[in-house]
């Protein structure tokens, strides 16, 4: 296109954005008009990108990291042919695919954007899967808000992008100089940025973001460097093209006054429609070490995994099962990478790397980008396990609600969990994590107590669709079942049961081992009990907790966690359905621990054998005494 | 001190940690190895600290960010004469104050470390009350590992340090070039780190950080910048003194191996006392506009708010009564200071910058810095109300976790909670902030569904220890109370109240009022209910409950949160006390919402009135049925 044209399909652009949001009487025009020229130079001159196969591997991918210009995102689309103009006027209206954050509702959109300061971080995660898993030669254009540079979740993806030399990352930055509610920290003063990402070793490129001309020369430079990523700094005004609106504050997030008038001032409707360069043929997709030859969300060859067998009897600590069983998922499966956060040794995902080290995925601390990074590589067709201590993890909380808006397959591995890691103190020590992961939408929450068990759950994982976490303990764990026993999601295990029984423990982790020893000694002074493993904590087994209800009439549940959003809720969860239930009753951790040894720990937060039995002991009194 | 002495002084604590490591059988030795000069020079000549009163404004505060090096700063504490040596070696043991990672049971300590990229942010909070609120002279000083330096929450602060000219903080980064499980980044590449700081804005001075005459030099360079944040980057060898573990992988967070030969080799024990600089006579207070006088949590002259009054049957969203509360709350209180992220004007904080913007402070968008600035003035006496959409909140859950470990007293707002907002879709939607907030630790969760309620609580939340959270919702609700009503914090009110109940709703926020028409629809068939507006979901109102699930046999919870670690698992929790529990069952969220407005929204999610109808009718249908 001449750039007379460009400027032109900008307008349109400006205008179609005016328009879908006067339509839905709310969105953010302003934000959509700022970025209008750089959008068309983009979608017209660089990116490449077939909208019929939008799961070819080798399009480009285009990230709007400021979601809320959305009404500049649907508008390329219609100039793209992909949406036509009836459905860009259902923006923001129930069942309409236009929603007023993007969501892959949208078959071009590989992510949900909204919250900002996460586009790059998850391009990052795809630009590793191409670079150096799929190995194809596309790039990965991220365009963000000059606010949202302010998130240090930017600046973990800054920081990676360059240690990873990913030149297939192309950073566009809409500098309009105004946020919500005022100006910016650095306004129009490009250098700022320029600065701060040139030292974290990114080519930069500075240039006025309304002259098509010289975005154009900005984007041919940035698509061409090799060995590091570039950001193109755009100077732009928020609401461009319309004085009522132009660079004012107070214009953000709604419609234009008179969207009329704007649209006369914009030069009112045009019909550009543009044809997107399409990929290159895309080369054979880059075979790993036993094959991940499928198209984007297909696994070739996959093969049942050799998992690591335990010995019942002996001992061994649930976070090392893990390390074993992904490894062997991923000589199984070639789609299958680790991510680590600078604590592989502890999670003992660094068995993952000494097998598999070409899918290994380093991110040192910064767990933000340990969680994008899953989400942009689950976009490209891989299969993530990313790892962490379990109290780390709610690093990442905005980044695991969001991968649920983006409808993402990841596999989320807290170690450390609970107070029985002992000496390391609070700070170390996962209590929330349970309740973190139930809220999420459609996650699965898993926490193993043997070895076996473990591994059984390692591979079903990567199954299953949505958020899939497992809870593992840092210290070693007696193995109680057969390395040939099987553990369905949404299962549980009855230890012991018979007909006498009065009352029934619910444990999982660490604590099903405190409940089997109270067991025994509560058998032994004439209360049998029902002990049940309830390893998968979301989906909850109503079925065997309902029989276990009926047949002892009280429920007791013991964790290591929060009294709040974990084992206790969860089994109430299963009991809140309208129907009359057992007497339930819950253990957990009140108080706040200090150091200690694990066993001092579980006993001064009364969630030990000892706590248990004297606790059933109160349960069972009060079914005779009233 | 000679340079002589310092290098002895180092040299002491290195063995002291050594010993109190190998006491406790584990911890991170070598991690407190590398920064001992550091720590020495900075004890000895530069910390002005009266180590008899903690609490004196005028003290210069030590965070030490990198929290696992505990090892070392119990053993300044012991050279600065605060512990002695028989208390050293309690290290990590039960009931000892000198827990695995530092925390504010001890007089010294400011807040809890072990989290890591936190103590930075936190100093930043330190640092702007200390300029800008207190008004002393003191410093903050930062002591950070190089490995934190990949958190996102560190660049947060550097940006918002160098914004706010915070010449009062002093960062220390030990580049000891070992993370946990091998090299960092940039490893002994000290200009990597200072290039970046620069361009940021920081002054920086690059040394050896076992060169004590260089070290003493450079923190004397480091405490005379003026206008301007300034970082040490020191190089250093982790497990420095000891060549067993000097500048080795696979040495970090565990006891040396023989800690005898170590002591040996780092010249046996030295029992040198340090006589730590005071600080100079603390100045009067700084008083604000009706006057912080008091010395650190102490508040002088507050008075009763006058809060805004709202008349029964108008309408007002719950966020613009917080609003306004907030700022009348701030008249009333020169110790009440307000955070802001960048969205003033839609938590409506704004208003309360209006009349008191001498105790604004703008976060910009960076939620981990949000909060961490709330500790940061928490620990200086200050009463912060910290707030962004409810949504976004979930990006500071690991700094919320560690506040409760510092216990900090903080306050917390989250708008925009839940469905009700809707065409700006899920992105934006808080729907596991409750879950989130009931799991921390020694938590307040209020959730308010009138304007007067609001204003009440957000009163009564100033006067409240530890994390105290507010939900508000974006649109208008009903004013259903009288604004001298009262809310007592673990309360609730029943709105609908009769002999005959069939059932109980209870309900909090939006929902209420779903609820209301509900019981309104269902009396007008004949089937009268109780309603409950359950506004505190923690502490919950057990009595209340008990009360209603008595008289009318089941109880159904309406929520406009996620189903899992709300108000639904609150009220089965008020009744997972062993007793007989009345037939619970629970509406929330449980699909993922699009774009539509709110009314739709309410539909679609099943938490209308009709729904809430609907249910309660199968509920009492089931009391007859079977």
């Amino acid at each position: 296109m001449r750039y007379e044209e460009l400027t032109e399909l900008a307008r349109q652009l400006r205008v179609d954005s005016v328009r879908a949001a006067d339509a839905a009487g709310s969105g953010h025009p302003t934000s959509s008009m700022s970025a209008a020229d750089l959008a068309a130079v983009l979608l017209a001159h660089h990116l490449r990108y077939d909208f019929s196969d939008p799961g070819n591997p080798a399009n480009d991918r285009l990230i709007f990291s400021k979601g809320h210009a959305s009404p500049l995102l649907y508008s390329l689309y219609k100039a793209a042919g992909a949406v036509d103009d009836e459905e860009l006027l259902t923006f923001r209206k129930r069942d309409s695919r236009l929603e007023g954050h993007p969501t892959p509702l949208l078959p071009w959109v590989d992510v949900a954007t909204g919250s900002l300061g996460q586009g790059l971080p998850v391009g990052v995660g795809m630009a590793l899967a191409g670079k150096y898993l799929d190995r194809v030669p596309n790039r990965i254009w991220v365009l963000s808000g000059d606010s949202e540079m302010a998130e240090g979740s930017v600046w973990e993806a800054v920081e990676h992008a360059s240690f990873e030399q990913l030149d297939n990352l192309k950073l566009i930055i809409d500098v309009n100089r105004l946020g919500q509610r005022g100006p910016t920290r650095h306004q129009h003063d490009l250098g700022a940025y320029a600065r701060r990402l040139r030292a974290f070793g990114w080519h930069t490129v500075e240039v006025d973001g309304h002259d098509v001309e010289a975005v154009d020369k900005a984007l041919t430079e940035a698509a061409g460097v090799d060995g590091r990523p570039t950001a193109v700094i755009a100077a732009t005004r928020k609401g461009r093209g319309v004085a009522a609106v132009e660079d004012r504050e107070g214009k953000h997030g709604k419609p234009l006054p008179d969207a009329e008038a704007a649209i006369e001032e914009l030069g009112g409707p045009r019909f550009i429609r543009v044809e997107v360069e399409p990929p290159p043929a895309a080369p054979a997709r880059h075979v790993g070490h036993v094959g991940h030859v499928g198209h984007v969300g297909h696994v070739g060859d996959s093969t049942p995994p050799a998992l690591p067998r335990f010995e019942p009897g002996t001992e061994e600590a649930t976070r090392t099962a893990y390390g074993r069983a992904l490894a062997a998922l991923g000589s199984a499966r070639g789609d299958v990478v680790a991510l680590d956060a600078e604590v592989g040794d502890s999670t003992r995902t660094e068995y993952f790397k000494e097998e598999h080290p070409d899918r290994y995925l380093e991110f040192y601390i910064a767990e933000q980008q340990l969680v994008a990074g899953a989400v942009g590589l689950q976009a490209r067709g891989w299969v993530p396990y990313a790892s962490t201590f379990a109290a780390f993890l709610t690093r990442a909380h905005d980044f695991i609600r969001m991968a649920a808006v983006s409808r993402a397959g990841i596999n989320l591995v807290g170690s450390h969990a609970g107070i029985a890691i002992g000496e390391d103190g609070p700070s170390q020590m996962g209590l929330e994590d349970l309740a973190m992961l139930r809220s999420v939408h459609g996650s699965t929450v898993l926490y193993p107590c043997d070895a076996n068990q473990t591994a059984r759950l390692v591979a079903a994982m990567a199954e299953l669709d949505g958020i899939r976490y497992l809870r593992t303990s840092r210290g070693e764990t007696p193995v109680i079942y057969g390395p040939d026993e099987e553990f369905p999601i949404g299962g549980s295990k009855v230890l012991r049961s018979g007909d006498g029984d009065k009352a029934t423990i619910v444990a999982a982790g660490v604590t099903v081992h405190e409940a089997l020893r109270a067991a025994d000694a509560l058998a032994a002074d004439g209360i049998p009990v029902r002990v049940v493993d309830l390893y998968s904590v979301k989906p909850v087994d109503v079925g065997t907790l309902d029989d276990a209800g009926r047949a002892t009439g009280c429920v007791l549940t013991v964790e290591d966690h929060r009294p709040e959003g974990g084992i206790g809720d969860a089994v109430a969860e299963a009991f809140s359905d309208g129907r009359p239930a057992p007497r339930l009753a819950r253990l957990g951790v009140h108080g706040m621990p200090a150091s200690a040894t694990p066993e001092e720990q579980l006993h001064a937060a009364g969630i030990d054998a000892e706590s248990i039995a004297a606790a059933v002991k109160l349960l069972v009194e009060e079914v005779v005494a009233p």
